[in-house]
Protein backbone atom coordinates (compact mmCIF):
# COMPACT_ATOMS: atom_id res chain seq x y z
CA UNK A 1 0.00 0.00 0.00
CA UNK A 2 2.68 2.29 0.58
CA UNK A 3 4.30 1.11 -2.27
CA UNK A 4 1.36 2.35 -4.73
CA UNK A 5 1.42 5.78 -3.00
CA UNK A 6 5.50 6.20 -3.34
CA UNK A 7 4.48 5.54 -6.92
CA UNK A 8 1.69 7.69 -7.46
CA UNK A 9 3.18 10.48 -6.14
CA UNK A 10 6.52 10.17 -8.19
CA UNK A 11 4.21 9.38 -11.29
CA UNK A 12 2.27 12.70 -10.49
CA UNK A 13 5.31 14.37 -10.32
CA UNK A 14 7.08 13.01 -13.44
CA UNK A 15 3.41 13.63 -14.99
CA UNK A 16 3.14 17.00 -13.93
CA UNK A 17 3.22 19.76 -16.59
CA UNK A 18 6.47 22.27 -16.68
CA UNK A 19 5.03 25.49 -14.99
CA UNK A 20 4.41 28.32 -17.10
CA UNK A 21 6.58 31.35 -17.79
CA UNK A 22 6.32 33.65 -14.43
CA UNK A 23 4.52 36.47 -15.34
CA UNK A 24 6.90 39.76 -14.05
CA UNK A 25 4.49 40.43 -11.22
CA UNK A 26 6.74 42.86 -8.91
CA UNK A 27 6.87 42.50 -5.62
CA UNK A 28 7.32 45.26 -2.99
CA UNK A 29 10.87 44.42 -2.55
CA UNK A 30 11.21 45.37 -5.93
CA UNK A 31 9.99 48.91 -5.68
CA UNK A 32 12.56 49.52 -3.02
CA UNK A 33 15.90 48.20 -4.66
CA UNK A 34 14.44 50.03 -7.72
CA UNK A 35 14.56 53.21 -5.65
CA UNK A 36 17.19 56.35 -6.72
CA UNK A 37 19.85 56.94 -3.58
CA UNK A 38 18.07 60.07 -3.36
CA UNK A 39 15.33 58.91 -1.73
CA UNK A 40 16.85 57.49 1.11
CA UNK A 41 17.28 59.79 3.99
CA UNK A 42 19.60 59.27 6.99
CA UNK A 43 18.51 59.12 10.71
CA UNK A 44 20.21 62.05 12.57
CA UNK A 45 22.20 59.98 15.12
CA UNK A 46 20.58 62.37 17.74
CA UNK A 47 17.70 60.52 16.90
CA UNK A 48 19.47 56.77 17.23
CA UNK A 49 19.33 54.83 20.35
CA UNK A 50 21.79 52.27 20.65
CA UNK A 51 21.44 49.50 23.27
CA UNK A 52 23.60 47.04 23.99
CA UNK A 53 22.71 44.00 26.13
CA UNK A 54 25.41 40.78 27.57
CA UNK A 55 26.38 38.87 24.79
CA UNK A 56 27.38 41.36 22.32
CA UNK A 57 23.74 41.83 21.25
CA UNK A 58 22.34 45.36 20.39
CA UNK A 59 19.01 46.90 19.56
CA UNK A 60 19.23 50.26 17.85
CA UNK A 61 15.79 52.58 18.22
CA UNK A 62 15.09 55.71 16.30
CA UNK A 63 13.25 57.99 18.69
CA UNK A 64 10.30 59.88 17.53
CA UNK A 65 10.89 63.85 18.79
CA UNK A 66 8.32 64.63 16.51
CA UNK A 67 5.87 63.03 18.21
CA UNK A 68 6.64 63.04 22.08
CA UNK A 69 9.51 65.43 22.10
CA UNK A 70 9.91 65.88 25.89
CA UNK A 71 10.05 62.04 26.24
CA UNK A 72 12.48 61.92 24.13
CA UNK A 73 14.76 64.55 25.45
CA UNK A 74 14.48 62.69 28.83
CA UNK A 75 15.68 59.42 27.44
CA UNK A 76 18.75 61.62 25.63
CA UNK A 77 19.21 62.50 29.21
CA UNK A 78 19.06 59.52 30.80
CA UNK A 79 21.42 58.10 27.87
CA UNK A 80 23.93 60.63 28.85
CA UNK A 81 24.25 60.27 32.65
CA UNK A 82 24.61 56.73 32.48
CA UNK A 83 21.09 56.08 34.34
CA UNK A 84 20.34 52.76 32.97
CA UNK A 85 23.82 50.98 33.66
CA UNK A 86 22.20 48.49 35.59
CA UNK A 87 19.32 48.06 33.61
CA UNK A 88 17.85 44.81 32.47
CA UNK A 89 15.33 43.50 30.51
CA UNK A 90 12.88 42.01 32.96
CA UNK A 91 9.41 41.54 31.28
CA UNK A 92 8.55 39.63 27.94
CA UNK A 93 4.88 38.54 27.29
CA UNK A 94 3.91 36.76 24.38
CA UNK A 95 2.13 38.62 21.84
CA UNK A 96 2.10 41.60 23.31
CA UNK A 97 5.69 43.96 24.81
CA UNK A 98 9.26 43.42 26.00
CA UNK A 99 9.92 45.77 28.23
CA UNK A 100 13.34 47.18 30.61
CA UNK A 101 14.70 49.59 32.88
CA UNK A 102 15.71 49.31 36.26
CA UNK A 103 12.42 48.28 37.62
CA UNK A 104 11.05 48.84 41.05
CA UNK A 105 12.81 52.26 42.74
CA UNK A 106 12.91 54.58 43.53
CA UNK A 107 16.10 55.93 41.32
CA UNK A 108 16.10 59.66 41.03
CA UNK A 109 16.30 60.86 37.71
CA UNK A 110 19.07 62.66 36.36
CA UNK A 111 19.49 66.53 36.01
CA UNK A 112 17.15 67.75 33.14
CA UNK A 113 14.55 64.61 33.31
CA UNK A 114 11.44 66.26 33.28
CA UNK A 115 9.71 64.24 36.40
CA UNK A 116 6.28 64.41 34.70
CA UNK A 117 5.70 65.14 30.93
CA UNK A 118 3.03 65.92 29.01
CA UNK A 119 0.72 63.40 27.47
CA UNK A 120 2.27 63.74 24.23
CA UNK A 121 -0.12 60.73 22.94
CA UNK A 122 -1.18 62.65 19.77
CA UNK A 123 -0.44 66.19 17.97
CA UNK A 124 -1.70 68.68 15.72
CA UNK A 125 -1.13 67.38 11.94
CA UNK A 126 0.49 71.24 11.49
CA UNK A 127 4.06 70.93 10.04
CA UNK A 128 3.60 67.43 9.17
CA UNK A 129 3.65 66.30 5.81
CA UNK A 130 0.56 63.33 5.38
CA UNK A 131 0.74 60.72 2.68
CA UNK A 132 -2.20 58.47 2.85
CA UNK A 133 -1.79 54.83 3.15
CA UNK A 134 -4.47 53.57 0.79
CA UNK A 135 -6.06 50.80 2.65
CA UNK A 136 -9.12 51.17 5.46
CA UNK A 137 -7.58 51.82 9.51
CA UNK A 138 -9.66 50.20 11.92
CA UNK A 139 -7.85 52.20 14.85
CA UNK A 140 -8.62 55.39 13.16
CA UNK A 141 -10.12 57.89 9.96
CA UNK A 142 -7.28 57.34 7.97
CA UNK A 143 -3.74 55.46 8.08
CA UNK A 144 -0.98 57.05 6.12
CA UNK A 145 2.50 58.07 6.32
CA UNK A 146 4.37 61.31 7.58
CA UNK A 147 7.92 61.60 7.14
CA UNK A 148 9.21 58.39 7.81
CA UNK A 149 6.50 57.09 10.44
CA UNK A 150 3.25 55.13 10.15
CA UNK A 151 0.98 57.39 11.58
CA UNK A 152 -3.23 57.86 11.97
CA UNK A 153 -5.15 60.63 11.66
CA UNK A 154 -8.76 60.70 13.71
CA UNK A 155 -11.60 62.73 13.34
CA UNK A 156 -10.90 66.18 14.30
CA UNK A 157 -7.42 65.93 12.92
CA UNK A 158 -5.12 64.94 14.97
CA UNK A 159 -2.27 62.46 14.03
CA UNK A 160 -0.94 59.43 16.75
CA UNK A 161 2.15 57.51 15.79
CA UNK A 162 0.73 54.04 16.22
CA UNK A 163 2.13 51.07 17.90
CA UNK A 164 3.13 48.65 15.31
CA UNK A 165 5.73 45.75 15.57
CA UNK A 166 9.09 47.44 17.08
CA UNK A 167 7.18 50.45 18.27
CA UNK A 168 8.81 51.61 21.42
CA UNK A 169 6.56 52.96 24.56
CA UNK A 170 6.98 54.47 27.76
CA UNK A 171 5.51 52.10 30.47
CA UNK A 172 3.73 53.99 33.33
CA UNK A 173 1.52 53.04 36.34
CA UNK A 174 -1.73 54.49 35.47
CA UNK A 175 -3.06 57.24 34.28
CA UNK A 176 -2.84 60.24 34.12
CA UNK A 177 0.95 59.65 34.72
CA UNK A 178 2.55 59.27 31.55
CA UNK A 179 5.79 57.75 32.92
CA UNK A 180 8.88 59.38 32.58
CA UNK A 181 10.44 57.34 30.03
CA UNK A 182 12.84 55.59 32.51
CA UNK A 183 10.80 52.43 32.11
CA UNK A 184 10.21 51.53 28.39
CA UNK A 185 9.28 48.38 26.15
CA UNK A 186 8.72 47.42 22.52
CA UNK A 187 5.72 45.75 20.94
CA UNK A 188 6.56 41.89 20.24
CA UNK A 189 3.12 41.22 18.85
CA UNK A 190 0.48 41.71 16.65
CA UNK A 191 -2.45 43.73 18.98
CA UNK A 192 -1.07 46.24 20.35
CA UNK A 193 -2.53 49.35 18.82
CA UNK A 194 -4.82 49.79 21.54
CA UNK A 195 -2.19 51.78 22.34
CA UNK A 196 -2.50 54.52 20.25
CA UNK A 197 -3.36 57.67 22.19
CA UNK A 198 -2.64 55.99 25.88
CA UNK A 199 0.75 55.47 26.11
CA UNK A 200 3.24 57.76 25.27
CA UNK A 201 5.21 56.14 21.73
CA UNK A 202 8.94 57.38 22.01
CA UNK A 203 10.47 55.82 19.00
CA UNK A 204 10.76 52.10 17.08
CA UNK A 205 13.41 49.59 17.02
CA UNK A 206 14.91 49.62 13.54
CA UNK A 207 17.84 46.81 14.06
CA UNK A 208 18.37 43.73 16.84
CA UNK A 209 14.50 42.89 16.79
CA UNK A 210 14.95 39.76 17.07
CA UNK A 211 17.23 40.56 20.77
CA UNK A 212 13.87 41.38 22.55
CA UNK A 213 11.19 38.98 20.55
CA UNK A 214 12.97 36.07 21.07
CA UNK A 215 13.46 36.09 24.82
CA UNK A 216 11.99 33.61 27.26
CA UNK A 217 8.25 35.27 28.23
CA UNK A 218 7.76 36.24 31.73
CA UNK A 219 5.91 33.55 34.02
CA UNK A 220 5.51 35.98 37.08
CA UNK A 221 2.70 38.34 37.43
CA UNK A 222 2.01 40.36 34.30
CA UNK A 223 4.98 38.36 32.39
CA UNK A 224 7.20 39.88 34.79
CA UNK A 225 10.81 37.50 34.84
CA UNK A 226 10.19 35.26 37.83
CA UNK A 227 12.92 34.27 40.45
CA UNK A 228 14.43 31.45 38.45
CA UNK A 229 14.60 33.63 35.22
CA UNK A 230 17.24 35.46 34.23
CA UNK A 231 16.48 39.21 33.21
CA UNK A 232 18.60 40.68 30.33
CA UNK A 233 22.04 43.10 31.47
CA UNK A 234 21.81 46.01 29.26
CA UNK A 235 25.40 46.95 29.32
CA UNK A 236 25.24 50.25 27.82
CA UNK A 237 22.65 52.44 26.41
CA UNK A 238 23.86 55.86 24.19
CA UNK A 239 22.52 58.13 21.99
CA UNK A 240 24.57 57.69 18.54
CA UNK A 241 25.93 61.40 18.53
CA UNK A 242 27.55 60.95 21.96
CA UNK A 243 29.62 58.07 20.22
CA UNK A 244 32.45 58.28 18.44
CA UNK A 245 31.54 58.72 14.27
CA UNK A 246 33.47 55.64 13.55
CA UNK A 247 31.58 53.82 15.68
CA UNK A 248 28.10 55.04 15.47
CA UNK A 249 25.98 52.89 13.68
CA UNK A 250 23.45 54.72 10.81
CA UNK A 251 20.60 53.96 9.36
CA UNK A 252 18.26 55.50 6.41
CA UNK A 253 14.45 54.99 5.33
CA UNK A 254 12.85 55.42 2.07
CA UNK A 255 11.33 58.98 2.11
CA UNK A 256 7.72 58.86 2.08
CA UNK A 257 6.73 61.30 -0.32
CA UNK A 258 8.78 60.04 -2.82
CA UNK A 259 7.31 57.70 -5.94
CA UNK A 260 9.11 54.79 -4.87
CA UNK A 261 7.61 54.50 -1.87
CA UNK A 262 4.14 54.74 -3.27
CA UNK A 263 5.25 52.29 -5.59
CA UNK A 264 6.13 49.89 -2.80
CA UNK A 265 3.05 50.99 -0.67
CA UNK A 266 0.60 49.55 -3.43
CA UNK A 267 2.41 46.72 -3.86
CA UNK A 268 2.87 45.97 -0.65
CA UNK A 269 -1.33 46.59 0.27
CA UNK A 270 -2.31 44.06 -2.47
CA UNK A 271 0.98 41.63 -2.93
CA UNK A 272 0.00 39.76 -5.66
CA UNK A 273 3.37 38.15 -6.05
CA UNK A 274 1.43 35.97 -3.38
CA UNK A 275 -0.92 34.72 -6.03
CA UNK A 276 -4.57 36.26 -4.91
CA UNK A 277 -3.89 39.92 -3.85
CA UNK A 278 -5.64 40.94 -0.66
CA UNK A 279 -7.86 44.38 -1.22
CA UNK A 280 -5.87 45.77 1.24
CA UNK A 281 -3.53 45.66 3.88
CA UNK A 282 -2.86 46.67 7.79
CA UNK A 283 -1.03 50.22 8.23
CA UNK A 284 1.04 47.86 10.60
CA UNK A 285 2.07 45.30 7.78
CA UNK A 286 3.52 47.58 5.33
CA UNK A 287 6.43 48.95 7.00
CA UNK A 288 8.66 52.08 6.34
CA UNK A 289 11.80 50.31 4.86
CA UNK A 290 14.67 51.02 6.95
CA UNK A 291 18.17 49.81 6.39
CA UNK A 292 21.73 50.16 7.01
CA UNK A 293 23.90 53.03 5.61
CA UNK A 294 27.13 51.63 4.23
CA UNK A 295 28.82 54.52 2.26
CA UNK B 1 20.96 70.29 41.61
CA UNK B 2 20.39 66.67 41.56
CA UNK B 3 18.94 66.85 45.15
CA UNK B 4 16.48 69.83 44.06
CA UNK B 5 14.60 67.45 41.45
CA UNK B 6 14.71 64.51 43.93
CA UNK B 7 12.91 66.63 46.39
CA UNK B 8 10.63 68.27 43.57
CA UNK B 9 9.94 64.57 42.69
CA UNK B 10 9.11 63.44 46.13
CA UNK B 11 6.91 66.35 46.92
CA UNK B 12 5.29 65.95 43.28
CA UNK B 13 4.78 62.10 44.91
CA UNK B 14 3.71 62.90 48.23
CA UNK B 15 1.43 66.17 47.03
CA UNK B 16 -0.49 64.26 44.26
CA UNK B 17 -4.54 64.29 45.02
CA UNK B 18 -5.67 60.27 45.71
CA UNK B 19 -6.75 58.79 42.10
CA UNK B 20 -10.80 59.60 41.86
CA UNK B 21 -12.85 56.81 41.98
CA UNK B 22 -12.39 54.66 38.87
CA UNK B 23 -15.74 54.89 37.07
CA UNK B 24 -16.80 50.75 36.15
CA UNK B 25 -15.05 50.49 32.89
CA UNK B 26 -16.01 47.50 31.77
CA UNK B 27 -12.87 45.40 30.42
CA UNK B 28 -12.68 42.43 27.72
CA UNK B 29 -12.15 40.20 30.15
CA UNK B 30 -15.06 40.92 32.31
CA UNK B 31 -17.72 39.93 29.48
CA UNK B 32 -15.84 36.50 29.48
CA UNK B 33 -15.68 36.50 32.98
CA UNK B 34 -19.71 37.07 32.84
CA UNK B 35 -20.29 34.49 30.66
CA UNK B 36 -22.42 31.40 31.37
CA UNK B 37 -20.84 28.08 31.79
CA UNK B 38 -23.56 27.27 28.58
CA UNK B 39 -22.02 29.59 26.18
CA UNK B 40 -18.73 27.55 26.13
CA UNK B 41 -18.65 24.86 23.36
CA UNK B 42 -15.69 22.03 23.95
CA UNK B 43 -13.35 21.46 21.22
CA UNK B 44 -13.42 17.89 19.98
CA UNK B 45 -10.88 15.53 20.80
CA UNK B 46 -10.51 15.03 17.07
CA UNK B 47 -10.10 18.78 16.76
CA UNK B 48 -6.51 18.53 18.95
CA UNK B 49 -3.44 18.06 17.73
CA UNK B 50 -1.10 17.65 20.52
CA UNK B 51 2.66 18.00 19.97
CA UNK B 52 5.62 17.67 22.55
CA UNK B 53 8.55 18.75 22.29
CA UNK B 54 11.63 18.51 23.94
CA UNK B 55 12.36 19.86 27.45
CA UNK B 56 8.41 19.05 28.11
CA UNK B 57 6.82 21.76 26.48
CA UNK B 58 3.82 20.89 24.65
CA UNK B 59 1.91 23.20 21.74
CA UNK B 60 -1.58 22.04 21.33
CA UNK B 61 -3.32 22.88 17.81
CA UNK B 62 -6.98 23.29 17.08
CA UNK B 63 -7.65 22.01 13.38
CA UNK B 64 -9.77 23.38 11.04
CA UNK B 65 -11.43 21.05 8.81
CA UNK B 66 -14.51 23.32 8.12
CA UNK B 67 -11.52 24.93 5.96
CA UNK B 68 -9.13 22.69 4.63
CA UNK B 69 -10.91 18.97 5.05
CA UNK B 70 -8.35 17.45 2.99
CA UNK B 71 -5.20 18.66 4.62
CA UNK B 72 -6.87 18.35 8.24
CA UNK B 73 -7.33 14.11 7.27
CA UNK B 74 -3.63 14.18 6.31
CA UNK B 75 -2.95 15.70 9.03
CA UNK B 76 -4.94 13.17 11.25
CA UNK B 77 -3.40 10.75 9.01
CA UNK B 78 0.24 11.29 9.30
CA UNK B 79 -0.48 12.11 12.91
CA UNK B 80 -1.04 8.42 13.84
CA UNK B 81 1.32 6.48 11.42
CA UNK B 82 4.02 8.39 13.69
CA UNK B 83 5.23 10.44 10.49
CA UNK B 84 6.50 12.71 12.43
CA UNK B 85 8.57 11.12 14.78
CA UNK B 86 11.72 12.59 13.39
CA UNK B 87 11.15 15.99 13.03
CA UNK B 88 12.11 19.21 14.18
CA UNK B 89 11.47 23.12 14.83
CA UNK B 90 13.58 24.18 11.82
CA UNK B 91 12.66 27.38 10.84
CA UNK B 92 12.23 30.51 12.64
CA UNK B 93 11.84 34.32 11.03
CA UNK B 94 10.77 37.00 13.07
CA UNK B 95 7.19 39.00 12.79
CA UNK B 96 6.66 36.38 10.45
CA UNK B 97 6.82 32.59 10.90
CA UNK B 98 7.99 29.18 12.69
CA UNK B 99 8.09 26.06 10.28
CA UNK B 100 8.48 22.27 11.37
CA UNK B 101 8.35 18.84 10.10
CA UNK B 102 11.00 16.41 8.29
CA UNK B 103 12.17 18.96 6.07
CA UNK B 104 14.07 18.05 2.60
CA UNK B 105 12.83 14.71 1.67
CA UNK B 106 11.97 12.71 -0.15
CA UNK B 107 10.02 11.21 2.98
CA UNK B 108 7.01 8.87 1.53
CA UNK B 109 4.01 9.87 3.08
CA UNK B 110 1.82 7.16 4.90
CA UNK B 111 -1.33 5.55 3.84
CA UNK B 112 -4.53 7.78 3.14
CA UNK B 113 -2.45 10.65 2.65
CA UNK B 114 -3.69 12.72 -0.38
CA UNK B 115 -0.38 13.51 -2.03
CA UNK B 116 -1.63 17.05 -3.96
CA UNK B 117 -4.73 17.91 -1.80
CA UNK B 118 -7.06 20.88 -3.37
CA UNK B 119 -6.23 24.30 -2.40
CA UNK B 120 -8.79 24.98 0.25
CA UNK B 121 -7.80 28.53 0.17
CA UNK B 122 -11.52 29.88 0.86
CA UNK B 123 -15.02 28.21 0.51
CA UNK B 124 -18.83 29.00 0.28
CA UNK B 125 -20.03 30.78 2.72
CA UNK B 126 -23.09 27.72 2.92
CA UNK B 127 -23.71 26.63 5.91
CA UNK B 128 -21.75 28.74 7.87
CA UNK B 129 -23.14 31.14 10.68
CA UNK B 130 -21.40 34.56 10.81
CA UNK B 131 -21.10 37.01 13.06
CA UNK B 132 -20.05 40.19 11.51
CA UNK B 133 -16.82 42.14 13.50
CA UNK B 134 -18.13 45.00 12.84
CA UNK B 135 -14.47 46.99 12.27
CA UNK B 136 -13.04 47.67 8.50
CA UNK B 137 -10.63 44.51 7.52
CA UNK B 138 -8.39 45.57 4.98
CA UNK B 139 -8.42 42.62 3.52
CA UNK B 140 -11.66 41.67 2.79
CA UNK B 141 -15.13 42.75 2.48
CA UNK B 142 -16.54 41.84 5.89
CA UNK B 143 -14.63 40.78 9.03
CA UNK B 144 -16.42 38.25 11.25
CA UNK B 145 -16.59 34.75 13.31
CA UNK B 146 -17.90 31.47 12.26
CA UNK B 147 -18.38 28.75 14.63
CA UNK B 148 -15.43 30.13 16.76
CA UNK B 149 -13.21 31.40 14.19
CA UNK B 150 -11.91 35.11 12.58
CA UNK B 151 -12.85 34.73 8.78
CA UNK B 152 -13.29 37.12 6.03
CA UNK B 153 -15.85 37.16 3.83
CA UNK B 154 -14.65 38.57 0.63
CA UNK B 155 -16.74 40.52 -2.70
CA UNK B 156 -18.19 37.32 -4.35
CA UNK B 157 -19.21 35.71 -1.23
CA UNK B 158 -16.65 33.26 -0.44
CA UNK B 159 -15.00 33.13 3.08
CA UNK B 160 -11.76 32.01 4.38
CA UNK B 161 -9.97 31.40 7.25
CA UNK B 162 -7.69 34.39 8.22
CA UNK B 163 -3.63 33.77 9.24
CA UNK B 164 -4.07 35.91 12.71
CA UNK B 165 -1.22 35.59 15.16
CA UNK B 166 -0.92 31.53 16.07
CA UNK B 167 -2.53 30.41 12.60
CA UNK B 168 -0.96 27.45 11.49
CA UNK B 169 -0.66 27.07 7.27
CA UNK B 170 0.95 24.82 5.36
CA UNK B 171 4.49 25.32 4.03
CA UNK B 172 4.75 24.74 0.42
CA UNK B 173 6.95 25.09 -2.74
CA UNK B 174 5.14 27.15 -5.19
CA UNK B 175 1.71 27.37 -6.93
CA UNK B 176 -0.02 25.28 -8.20
CA UNK B 177 0.90 22.69 -5.45
CA UNK B 178 -0.42 23.23 -1.93
CA UNK B 179 1.63 20.95 -0.05
CA UNK B 180 0.20 17.83 1.65
CA UNK B 181 0.52 18.94 5.07
CA UNK B 182 3.98 17.16 6.04
CA UNK B 183 5.85 20.62 6.79
CA UNK B 184 3.16 23.52 9.00
CA UNK B 185 4.09 26.83 9.93
CA UNK B 186 2.71 28.34 12.78
CA UNK B 187 2.30 32.74 11.98
CA UNK B 188 4.52 34.38 15.12
CA UNK B 189 4.22 38.02 13.72
CA UNK B 190 1.86 40.48 13.03
CA UNK B 191 2.02 40.78 9.39
CA UNK B 192 0.67 37.59 8.10
CA UNK B 193 -2.66 38.01 6.26
CA UNK B 194 -1.27 38.66 3.19
CA UNK B 195 -1.31 34.40 3.38
CA UNK B 196 -4.87 34.96 3.17
CA UNK B 197 -6.23 32.58 0.09
CA UNK B 198 -3.06 31.75 -0.87
CA UNK B 199 -1.33 29.14 1.94
CA UNK B 200 -4.01 26.41 3.39
CA UNK B 201 -4.71 27.24 6.95
CA UNK B 202 -5.47 24.17 8.95
CA UNK B 203 -5.24 25.27 12.64
CA UNK B 204 -4.27 27.16 15.37
CA UNK B 205 -2.62 27.26 18.25
CA UNK B 206 -4.52 27.38 21.44
CA UNK B 207 -2.04 26.41 23.68
CA UNK B 208 1.86 26.47 24.12
CA UNK B 209 2.02 29.62 21.41
CA UNK B 210 5.58 30.98 23.55
CA UNK B 211 6.98 27.43 22.70
CA UNK B 212 7.08 28.36 18.97
CA UNK B 213 7.22 31.98 19.31
CA UNK B 214 10.17 32.98 21.88
CA UNK B 215 12.69 30.32 19.86
CA UNK B 216 16.28 31.54 18.40
CA UNK B 217 15.43 33.10 14.77
CA UNK B 218 17.16 31.26 12.22
CA UNK B 219 20.21 32.81 10.15
CA UNK B 220 20.46 30.74 7.52
CA UNK B 221 18.82 31.51 4.34
CA UNK B 222 14.68 32.00 4.69
CA UNK B 223 15.13 32.26 8.43
CA UNK B 224 15.88 28.36 8.79
CA UNK B 225 18.55 27.34 11.28
CA UNK B 226 21.98 27.50 10.21
CA UNK B 227 24.52 24.50 11.16
CA UNK B 228 25.19 25.88 14.25
CA UNK B 229 22.03 26.29 15.60
CA UNK B 230 20.09 23.39 17.33
CA UNK B 231 16.49 22.72 16.21
CA UNK B 232 14.14 21.97 18.29
CA UNK B 233 13.23 17.99 18.57
CA UNK B 234 9.74 17.33 18.29
CA UNK B 235 8.84 14.15 20.08
CA UNK B 236 5.44 13.31 19.70
CA UNK B 237 2.48 14.62 17.70
CA UNK B 238 -0.79 13.36 18.68
CA UNK B 239 -4.76 13.55 17.95
CA UNK B 240 -5.95 13.87 21.26
CA UNK B 241 -8.34 11.27 20.59
CA UNK B 242 -5.85 8.99 20.35
CA UNK B 243 -4.77 9.50 23.75
CA UNK B 244 -5.27 8.23 26.55
CA UNK B 245 -9.08 9.59 27.76
CA UNK B 246 -7.52 10.78 31.27
CA UNK B 247 -4.92 12.21 29.45
CA UNK B 248 -6.34 14.31 26.63
CA UNK B 249 -5.87 17.73 27.02
CA UNK B 250 -9.55 19.62 26.67
CA UNK B 251 -10.12 22.98 25.58
CA UNK B 252 -13.30 25.13 25.38
CA UNK B 253 -13.84 28.10 23.17
CA UNK B 254 -16.55 30.81 24.21
CA UNK B 255 -19.37 30.52 21.29
CA UNK B 256 -19.09 33.01 18.56
CA UNK B 257 -22.68 33.52 18.41
CA UNK B 258 -23.59 34.17 21.89
CA UNK B 259 -24.59 37.49 24.08
CA UNK B 260 -21.60 37.28 25.65
CA UNK B 261 -19.54 37.04 22.66
CA UNK B 262 -21.09 40.01 21.19
CA UNK B 263 -20.59 42.02 24.60
CA UNK B 264 -16.59 40.88 24.55
CA UNK B 265 -16.24 41.77 20.51
CA UNK B 266 -18.01 45.06 21.46
CA UNK B 267 -15.50 45.68 24.67
CA UNK B 268 -12.33 44.51 22.91
CA UNK B 269 -13.33 46.83 19.59
CA UNK B 270 -12.64 50.27 21.50
CA UNK B 271 -11.02 49.69 24.74
CA UNK B 272 -12.51 52.19 27.13
CA UNK B 273 -10.49 50.44 29.84
CA UNK B 274 -7.31 52.03 28.08
CA UNK B 275 -8.28 55.44 27.69
CA UNK B 276 -9.46 57.02 25.13
CA UNK B 277 -11.06 54.18 23.17
CA UNK B 278 -10.27 53.28 19.69
CA UNK B 279 -13.11 53.48 16.76
CA UNK B 280 -12.18 50.03 16.07
CA UNK B 281 -10.33 46.74 16.09
CA UNK B 282 -8.18 44.68 13.76
CA UNK B 283 -9.95 41.29 13.50
CA UNK B 284 -6.91 39.63 14.67
CA UNK B 285 -6.77 41.94 17.57
CA UNK B 286 -9.89 40.65 18.98
CA UNK B 287 -9.27 36.91 19.23
CA UNK B 288 -11.93 33.89 20.36
CA UNK B 289 -11.64 33.82 24.04
CA UNK B 290 -10.46 29.72 24.50
CA UNK B 291 -9.47 28.29 27.88
CA UNK B 292 -8.93 24.68 28.76
CA UNK B 293 -11.47 22.83 30.38
CA UNK B 294 -11.00 21.92 33.89
CA UNK B 295 -14.31 19.63 34.70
Amino acid sequence: MRKAIVSLAVFAIAAAPPPPPTPQVRSPGDAVKAAPAGDWIEIPASDLLVMDLAGGKRVVIQLAPQFAPVHVANIRAMARSGYWSKATIYRVVDNWVTQWGLGDGPFPAPPGVVARPPEEYQRSAAGLTLMPMGSPDPYSAMAAYSDGWPVAMQVGGTVNATYCYGAVGVARDAAPDTGNSSELFAVIGSTARRLDRNYALVGRVIDGMENLSALPRGTAEMGVYAKNQVATPITAVRIAADMPAAQRPRFEYLRTGSPAFADYVQLASHRADYGVPSPGAALCAVPVPVRKKTS
